[in-house]
């Protein structure tokens, strides 16, 4: 068990950082920055908010309303799949959101008239990664899924 | 121009009441109403609230965030488009709306991996048809328009 976790974490920090997913998502966080105040800031400082610590995911209770700010937080990270796409497609992916204010809810993400990802939301309260890696993984293999998607149907994909 | 609209206005209030649409919207109303209340009220009551006439449309301000009843409304009205979808295909038939709180956003009603209809929301508030036949005849271009999609796309509506 330890020895699979070993061998899954190959990517470390900097590798992490240098994924389209990651420098999609910093990009959309930087966006926000409007004063500049964050340019001095390294991606890996403003990513922080999307790693949870297993000692930290432990102080979060099981059930709980998200914020607003988490809720954000999480739909910058499927609009980072759909920025990371576009920009290795060409094709704009448009994500959708939609959230109980109880943290449950669902997101697709399209293409054209093409759905190339959904997804379940749940805990979104709980919304975080143990690492950077962990993060740059998770939106690479969701990035990877939905070009698998478009180019399965890419005359949907276009449409 | 007249005889333009009263061409255009084909359907009465029976014929209105009797199409899929209008009979999956009425079947959602009354999917709310778990005390059996309204069972002694017709359906033509039951939908009077999409029902805005000219008059009372000018007492509407321009500008104004719905209400969370008219949001349902909205809301409704497309999973009225897809249960009639449903029904009349045996497929499936997944809206999906996100809204801002000032009443403008967006629709998408998927089938499989197809977005069988896409649309933009704006004025909520305001949302509302002139009559029965307005709403029956709205409601009934858009089953068709995602019906012509589905047939265009099978394979990716079974998806």
């Amino acid at each position: 068990m330890a020895a699979e976790t070993v061998a899954r974490q190959v990517m470390d920090d900097a590798q992490a950082l240098s994924t389209p997913f990651i420098r999609a998502l910093a990009a959309l966080l930087r966006a926000d920055d409007t004063y500049g105040v964050w340019e001095d800031k390294p991606d890996s400082e403003l990513l922080g908010d999307y790693v949870v610590t297993a000692e930290a995911r432990r102080q979060i209770p099981i059930i709980g309303d998200p914020d607003p700010d988490q809720v954000e937080r999480v739909e910058k990270f499927y609009r980072a799949v759909g920025l990371a796409l576009e920009r290795e497609t060409g094709l704009m992916a448009t994500p959708m959101m939609s959230l109980h204010y109880e943290g449950f809810g669902r997101v697709i993400v399209t293409t054209g008239k093409l759905v190339v990802l959904a997804r379940s939301l749940r805990d979104v309260h709980r919304f975080g990664f143990s690492s950077l890696a962990a993060l740059a993984e998770a939106g690479t293999k969701l990035v990877e899924e939905a070009r698998r998607e478009m180019a399965a149907y890419p005359q949907v994909a276009r449409a």
